[in-house]
């Protein structure tokens, strides 16, 4: 116990001599790149000391980027990490997450904090108790868990902290799917009780963003908070990596239920007092503005009409980071006059700049003149480049060639020829010039494979791929806002908006000839992905129990388009991707 | 102890009474079907029953298939499995493989054997204790472990069984990539040792196949054996689901290193006398004969000249159950005249029947005479279907319309026109006349690139995605092979077999302009993707450094490829697919 004593000394002192300003280094990082994250967080750290801070919290594996996936299975990899992690150059205290080198022969890495600046040894203080194996989760796969949370004792301050890892906090919450063993804030709470004064409890996360995280994440912080009767810091990453989406909110949650929040899709430095939460300030890092939110004690943060707004966001910063992590700086994409294909230029054109995107009008014989005319205007009003060019001759000389074979076939041959043509264009221009083409698909059509293979599924990036048919309209309405607080003319013009939508590989073609509306399709496609119902508890819901069984029959015989799908940055609770292993040949009963 | 004591009465009872035959019954399950796979569990338990069998043993989950996916994640799926189970109408004791209601709200389902068919209420008897998180595994994203092993009291023989299913036998021998707390092999050795005297063990399992894996299950089947002291029984699913296959190959292993292994790839009954080893037998119960393998103690099973000669049925089982399961008849593919195409039309061939294979010859100006030739000779040695359609009209309509973009672009934009119009032509077949496509490409590559997306990868399944180059040579051989003993033509002519590869996409084009030589990338690529092995290391085996370097800095940057890859039946100890799971957009640096 005089181990426990001491401690508790050096924590008073601390809080009567100075302010103990902690900075949460809320980075975007690039998986894999060690040097590059190295000399980010270098920067970030040497900013946070000038501006007072006597101690830096990454966030979650920060040193490779979150999630590093199987770069993870290569032992030279983690090695090369945790040696970078622990040889940053810095001046205070800093704990950096990285992965740390396995302890024996037939062990994994753990998921672990380094504590370096703190002139003494480096050091490893925490691996990561709680492996999510849920969702887009796989963290049992590569690592190890330990069995008791970290404590990190830095000179300067000095400080005693409390060090966990992202899901750690969780479980005290209630907010894990399922049980976890151990309770790693429960048991700082318990040594809390037995002496152990701590100052703060840190939790370095990568937190993947969906629509409403904040409520859960608010609810996290305040109940760790209170559990521990200490400050509770979290630094969150923030930037796209794939198909997932970082969305910052690093925060400071005080045992009152007052919560401090940085801001959402910005880089920058959370200074946190901890002895004075009001006194909490925000260094933006990037190019961008951005204030912190205060949190009253029952304040939930949400936000009903921002919801559409922050959508937007997402997926723009999806489809920006994609591209800057892959070197990629233009864009091509097809624009068949269609509110998808509207919406899916906006997100480039504010991704990369309009002037780096391109938008093809590919024609045929179906298309009717408004689509032609509102793709062109489209493209105009967004200031991007503008192409149009016929398959016609293309798709005829396909129709004669193949006649025999297309009158005894199944029409949908003839629809995905034109689909396939454009893809060939797209992928033309793509490859001739250093684009990336993007696939303009929304999640409700990808969920009922309405949408052609190889045809407007072709592309690296499927940015509207986690986003349902009747969002796609409301982030219509969040562009065409923007564009005119900009003094500029909306993009999607009012009939895209408003005409019945249309494949237009057939005559007279509708959507609905196929589908059920969209309103109706959204809402049994996100009771049944998202909460996991089936036919009978949907349809208690008010839906017909037929339409339910075609919808979920349509989702299952279309899983093998979605194995081929290009990453779609995920905005819902359950996106196609990652977080959506479905078997492909298999005959479930949908009925139930 | 009381009850220990009554349980070894009953063995010894039972082993002086009668034969004790327990039937392993090796189905092949398509994921899902929960009314097909009980039908077929009811009629191999009859069938056992009526070969005299005690005690019928079934795979891994076999009321579901093995691996379900997200089909675990909703409930009433759940329910409905273990209902079905524990519904079987048999006249025999059974365990069989389920998955299991959870116990709480919070918890999730078990990896279980429901015990039914004992003149008793049914009721599950164990749940898997070791979840496997690596390679392609994700259990413990779907089950919550036991602590314990299972034990089954069976009225007829009677018979006291150790219950075990599949990894909780892996542990004991080591052959677990990392160390589990628990040994459940261990646990049932304690258990022995302490009065509870088992009749044998069996082992309910789901094991993947790759290239001799039998020499590891015989290994671990040996150490279960020993370790127990008694016959330890295992009973292995086979046919393919998705991306995996499985070989069959259940086993009964004595104490002594005696092994009697049934067939692969073969649905039958193993029927196992556990007082006599050697009157172990085989029913068949599919189509084909098969016969049992008896391994003296220190018989390894590896036999050389066999690998290949397995590899092709892997892949054909892993096309034919594809599309069985899917309810696809037919299948249409590109036939360039090179070796893949070739080898791809061999394994239709044998999967579904020449008869229901189109293969499509489309030459460009850049394929030369003999690739046509070659094609043709393919086709018609296998009696399969042939259609030759040009694209010169398509490719130079296109080059004409985009001469300018063309013309200033990289030269792959026009190299891969003419891949996707291939990839139309072959789609449009597949849709007109409701086949599946399958793409043609080889692990090599699809590792390195060397494919195009929409072109040649079009398709919904890649035979060969998870074989390298050279051994598509080898396939070549043993289809040729095949062919020759049943005295028809070699389907593979010897200049496809001689040729230097190329793409015929460009005048004069030769894989090895762009690639090292294959047996060379083959080597390097095993080195890093099956042994988990960076740059430095490979170059200690003898490859230039340089060239490895380049070799997987082409590997990572054509992560966006693999990503949208249709699946491929994996045959390697590591495949792209569900066990490879790169990030996309990262920046590794390969050098070390």
């Amino acid at each position: 116990m005089h181990h426990f004593y001491e401690t508790r000394v050096r924590g008073m002192v601390m809080s009567e001599q100075d302010g103990g300003i902690i900075a949460l280094l809320q980075i975007n990082p690039t998986v894999g790149d060690l040097t590059g994250n190295a000399q980010r967080l270098e920067h970030f750290i040497q900013t946070a000391t000038a501006h007072g801070a006597v101690a830096c919290v990454s966030t979650e594996l920060a040193i490779c980027g979150y999630p590093p996936r199987d770069l993870l299975m290569q032992a030279s990899f983690v090695e090369l990490a945790q040696q970078a992690a622990l040889s940053l150059n810095v001046d205070i205290p800093s704990l950096i997450g990285t992965p740390t080198i396995p302890e024996s022969e037939r062990a994994k890495p753990g998921n672990g904090v380094a504590l370096i600046g703190n002139e003494a040894p480096v050091k490893i203080v925490a691996r990561k108790q709680l492996l999510p194996t849920y969702d887009v989760f796989d963290e049992a796969r590569y690592f190890d868990s330990d069995d008791r949370p970290g404590i990190a004792r830095t000179l300067s301050g000095p400080l005693e902290l409390g060090v966990t890892v992202c899901e750690d906090a969780w479980q005290v919450a209630g907010e894990t799917p399922s049980e976890y063993d151990a309770d790693p804030i429960e048991q700082l709470a318990e040594w809390g009780r037995q002496g152990v004064n701590l100052d703060a409890t840190v939790n370095l996360s990568a937190s993947p963003y969906h629509s409403n995280k904040i409520q859960t994440r608010l609810h996290v912080a305040r109940t760790a908070a209170k559990t521990l009767g200490h400050p509770f810091l979290l630094c969150n990453q923030i930037g796209g990596n794939d198909d997932l989406l970082f969305d910052g909110r690093s925060l400071a949650a005080w045992p009152t239920g007052d919560v401090v929040v940085a801001p959402s899709w910005k880089e920058g430095i959370l200074l946190v007092d901890i002895n004075n939460l009001e006194s909490a300030s925000w260094i933006s890092m990037d190019s961008s503005q951005g204030e912190i939110t205060h949190y009253a004690p029952h304040e939930t943060g949400e936000e009903q009409n921002q919801v559409l707004d922050e959508l937007a966001d997402a997926v723009v910063l999806g489809l920006r980071d994609y591209c800057q992590k892959s070197g990629i700086q233009r864009i091509v994409l097809g624009l068949s006059g269609g509110i998808d294909s509207a919406v899916a230029a906006c997100v480039a054109a504010e991704a990369v700049g309009p002037e780096n995107v391109l938008g093809i009008s590919m024609p045929s014989r179906f298309s009717s003149q408004h689509s032609i005319d509102d793709a062109k205007y489209t493209a105009e009003a967004l200031g991007m480049e503008y192409a149009s060019i016929s398959i016609d001759d293309h798709h005829s000389g396909l129709e004669k060639q193949l006649a025999e074979m297309l009158d005894q076939g199944a029409n949908v041959a003839q629809e995905n020829i034109q689909a396939r043509l454009r893809g060939i264009l797209v992928m033309a221009h793509a490859n001739a010039q250093g684009r990336m083409a993007i696939a303009t698909g929304n999640k409700s059509e990808l969920a009922q494979g309405y949408c052609t293979l190889y045809g407007d599924m072709a592309g690296g990036y499927t940015p509207l791929g986690d986003v349902y048919k009747m969002d796609v309209y409301g982030l219509a309405e969040v562009f065409n806002q923007r564009a005119q607080s900009n003094g500029k003319s909306p993009p999607v013009n009012e009939s895209t908006m408003t005409k019945p939508p249309s494949a237009e590989l057939a005559p007279d073609q509708r959507d609905d000839d196929t589908l059920p509306p969209y309103e109706m399709l959204d809402g049994i496609l996100k009771l049944h992905i998202e909460q996991g119902l089936g036919a009978e508890e949907i349809a208690e819901h008010g839906y017909d129990h037929s339409t339910v069984v075609t919808v979920l029959q349509r989702l299952e015989a279309n899983e093998h388009k979605r194995w081929q799908m290009a990453p779609a940055p995920r905005v819902s609770s359950r996106a196609f991707g990652q977080g959506w292993r479905h078997p492909l040949a298999s005959k479930h009963d949908w009925r139930r």
